[in-house]
C-alpha cells in the first residue's frame, strides 16, 4: 500500500498504520483528534470541517462533532467497526490510487489546513482515563521479581497461572510521552530488615516496560464480558513507562499493594494504534500450564499482540544506550482475558478507561523491562557509556520504543514513549 | 438556630448541616445539585434561577451556573471558602429569623418550584469520581482482621503504624446509595490450603463500614499537600459500603492487593456533608505509638470526625437487626494525614477524587464494621430475627446510618446508605 504523501522507509506510522492522538498547535491552541502518517498528522477536526469525510458514509454528518473534541473518548466510543471504517477510509484518502483524489491528495486548499507536520504538533493525553488498571501478565517479570523475592521455588505465587493478577492504579497521574516527573520521595528502609523507615527521595527510582490497550466501548455494571467478545471492547494500544519507586514499595506493599510507590506518575505514547492495525500482529503468548476456568478459555488462541520493544536510558551526560530489546510475546495472558478477568466479578469498564499488561520481560541479559531486573536488584550495574546505572538518577531520559512488523514501508509502530526524572521536591 | 420550615426532631438534616446531593424528579428528570434540611430538599437549580442568591455577594452571578450542573463538581471545585459562605448563607435563608425573607420564607413562588420533598426526589453520584482510594486507617479492624490471619502477635504489619496504608479502588462502579448490586462470581479456593481454584459465585460477600472523603480542590502533579494545609482540600463527607467477597480477595490478593474481591461495587450515601458543617466534631483518633515522618506531623491533633455509625441487615424474609454500632474515632489516621501521605509522593488529587477511610469497627461484639470479624472468620453466625447470618445473602439489604451530634435538633447525620444485594448473573 504506497502513498501520495512521501512516507520515510522505517517510520512507525506507515499508511498500514493510521493512529490517532490528540494535538494543538501554538497558532490553534485548542486540542483536537489526529492521526500521524510518516513525518506528519491530519488535523481530523479540519479534516471533517474541510468536508474531508463528504466522501465516507458510514459516520452521518451529525456524528462528525467527534472530531471536534477535545479526547478520543467519543470517537473511541464508537465503537470498533466504526474505528474500522474511518481508518479504511483514511488509508483510502492516502493511498497512490485513492479513490477520493478531490478530497486530499488534490485539494491544496485541504492539504493547507488539515496536513500538519508531526515536529510542529503538541501531543496531549488522548483519552480522559476512567480507571486505570495494571495487570502483571509478563510472566517472565512475575518470575524474574519473585525470584529476586522468595527464590526460583516460589517464584510465582499459587494464583499466577490460574488468573490474570491485577491491581487499580492512579489514573490522575497518567502523563503523556514528553512530560517530565520528579522523583517522588517517600518512606523506605534504611537497610534491609530494618523497621523504622526514613523518609528521603526514593534511592531505587526504576521502569517498568509495558504496554496499555484503551477500552472502547464499555460494559454495563454486573455483566461480565465473555472473553470470545472481549476484543471489541479494545480501542487501541499504547506504550507504557509505569514508573515504580522500588524502596518505597517494598515498605508500603503489605497487604494492600503498591501506592505511593507508583501513584506519581505513569507515561504513555501519544498514538493510540487501533486494534484493527494491530490485527496482523497477532500472535502466541507464553504457554500456561493449568487448566483455566471456562470464563478465561478463548476460542482464538493467538490474542497476544506481537509488539517488538526496546528501551533507551540516555543520561544528563549524555551517555545513551539501548538496554533492552524484547517483545510482548512475554506474556502470559491476553487482552481478551484480560477484559474478561477484569469484568467476571460484574466490575464495568467505561470509554478510555485504561489497562497495562504488566512489565514485559525475558530471561537474559538485555530483554529486561525493569531494571530491578537488569540489575539483579541492583547488585550489577548497567554501563551507559562511562557511566553506570543500578537505578535511575536525576535527569535519565528513558525512551521506549515500540513497532509491529518488519517491513520497513509498512510497520505498525507507537512511536516512543519518553520521560525524564527531574530532582525531588523540597 | 431553628428554622421557619418544620424540621422533625431527629432529622440527620437539621439547620446545622445543609448537606450538597444530586436529585431529579419524575417531572424533571435533569439532574442538579440541591440541600437536604429536614424532609425536604431545595433544589439548588430552582433556586439560583429563581433569584434565590440575589442577597448572596459571594458568589458572582456569573459563577452561579455551578447549581446548574448535573454533579457537584464545579461547585466542589470552588474551594472550601466558598463552600463554607454558601452553607451560611442557605441556613441563613432557611433561619426563622432570617435576614432575607423575601428570598424564601416569604415567597410562595420560589417555595414552590425550589421546595421539594425529599420523598418526591431521586437521588445520584453526587460528584463525577476520577480516582477511589481505600485506606486501612481503622486500626482495630485491621488488628481483628490480622489476628485472624496471621495470629495476635503478627496481627499489624510493620508498616502500619507509620503510614495510612491505602490502595487504589475502582471508581467506575462506586454506585449511589439505593443502588442494588449482583454478588459477584469469580475464582475461588473450594476448601482451606487448597491450590485449585473454582469459578462461583462469592460465598462470603461481606460489608465493609467506612466515610468517604470527596476532594474540592486538587493539588498539581509533583507538589505535595502539606499536612496543615490539607484539610482545606476535602469538600466533604459520605457514608461508603466497601463490599468485599473475602473468598475472591484471599485467593487474588497476594502480591498486588484485592481487585475482583472489591471492584463489583462500592455504595456511598446520597448526601455529602460539607467538611464544614462537621467542624464541631472534630475528635482525637486512636493514639500512635510510634514517632511520625514530620510529613505525617499534624499541629492540629483532633483531626478526626467523630460519626456515630450503625449497621443493619435486613433479609429477604423481613427479619432485620442492627448488627453493629461504633464510631469513627476508631480510625488511627486523620484525613489530613491521609491526604498528606497520598500526595507526599508528588501524586495529584483531582476535584470528585473519592477517599475511603478503610472500615471502621471497636474490639467487642457489635462493635465491628465488616462479618468477617463480627463472625470470627465466618465460624460464629449472628442472629437476625429467626435466621442466622456468617455472610451475606441473597436478598439481604445493608444499611448504615451515621451522624454526628446529641442535639436531636441540630444534628449533623448522613441519612442512610444502603444496598440490596441481588442473585449473581449467570
Amino acid at each position: 500500500m504506497a502513498s501520495w504523501l512521501s512516507i520515510p522507509s522505517g517510520s512507525h506510522f506507515s499508511l498500514a498504520n493510521i493512529p490517532f492522538g490528540i494535538i494543538s498547535t501554538s497558532a490553534a491552541p485548542t486540542r483536537r483528534p489526529a492521526v500521524a502518517i510518516g513525518t506528519h498528522v491530519l488535523d481530523l477536526a479540519a479534516f471533517a470541517h474541510g468536508g474531508g469525510f463528504a466522501r465516507f458514509s458510514a459516520l452521518p454528518p451529525g456524528q462528525l462533532w467527534v472530531f471536534a473534541e477535545t479526547t478520543l473518548n467519543a470517537f473511541a466510543a464508537l465503537g470498533r467497526p466504526t474505528h474500522r471504517l474511518v481508518r479504511q477510509y483514511l488509508q483510502d484518502v492516502f493511498r497512490t490510487d485513492t479513490p477520493y483524489p478531490e478530497t486530499l491528495k488534490a485539494n491544496p486548499t485541504l492539504q493547507q489546513t488539515a496536513l500538519l507536520t508531526l515536529a510542529g504538533v503538541q501531543t496531549h493525553l488522548p483519552l480522559t482515563i476512567g480507571d486505570y488498571t495494571d495487570f502483571f501478565a509478563g510472566r517472565n517479570h512475575a518470575s524474574n521479581v519473585g525470584t529476586l523475592f522468595r527464590g526460583p521455588a516460589n517464584a510465582l505465587n499459587p494464583n499466577y497461572s490460574h488468573l490474570p493478577v491485577a491491581y487499580h492504579g492512579r489514573s490522575s497521574s497518567v502523563v503523556v510521552s514528553g512530560t517530565p516527573l520528579h522523583r517522588p520521595r517517600g518512606q523506605v528502609l534504611p537497610a534491609p530488615g530494618g523497621t523504622t523507615p526514613v523518609f528521603r527521595p526514593s534511592a531505587r527510582l526504576d521502569i517498568e516496560l509495558e504496554l496499555g490497550a484503551f477500552i472502547g466501548r464499555g460494559n454495563p455494571l454486573g455483566r461480565a464480558v465473555p472473553v470470545d467478545e472481549a476484543e471489541e471492547y479494545i480501542f487501541g494500544y499504547v506504550l507504557m513507562n509505569d514508573w515504580s519507586a522500588r524502596d518505597i514499595q517494598q515498605w508500603e506493599y503489605v497487604p494492600l499493594g503498591p501506592f505511593n510507590a507508583k501513584n506519581f506518575g505513569t507515561t504513555i505514547s501519544a498514538w493510540v494504534v487501533l486494534a484493527d492495525a494491530l490485527e496482523p500482529f497477532h500472535a502466541h503468548g507464553l504457554p500456561n500450564d493449568v487448566e483455566l476456568q471456562s470464563y478465561l478459555r478463548e476460542d482464538r488462541k493467538d490474542n497476544v499482540i506481537a509488539v517488538h520493544l526496546e528501551v533507551d536510558i540516555q543520561t544528563a551526560r549524555g551517555n545513551k544506550r539501548t538496554i533492552t530489546c524484547t517483545s510482548s510475546e512475554n506474556l502470559l495472558w491476553s487482552w481478551p482475558q484480560m477484559v474478561a478477568h477484569h469484568t467476571v466479578s460484574g466490575c464495568n469498564l467505561r470509554t478510555g478507561d485504561l489497562l497495562g499488561s504488566g512489565t514485559i520481560s525475558g530471561f537474559t541479559d538485555g530483554t529486561h523491562g525493569s531494571l530491578l531486573e537488569q540489575t539483579k536488584g541492583g547488585k550489577m550495574a548497567v554501563e551507559i557509556g562511562d557511566e553506570t546505572r543500578k537505578f535511575l538518577e536525576d535527569g535519565d531520559t528513558v525512551v521506549i520504543r515500540g513497532w509491529s512488523g518488519d517491513n520497513p514501508d509498512a510497520l505498525v509502530g507507537f512511536g516512543e514513549c519518553t520521560g525524564q526524572i527531574l530532582t525531588a521536591l523540597a
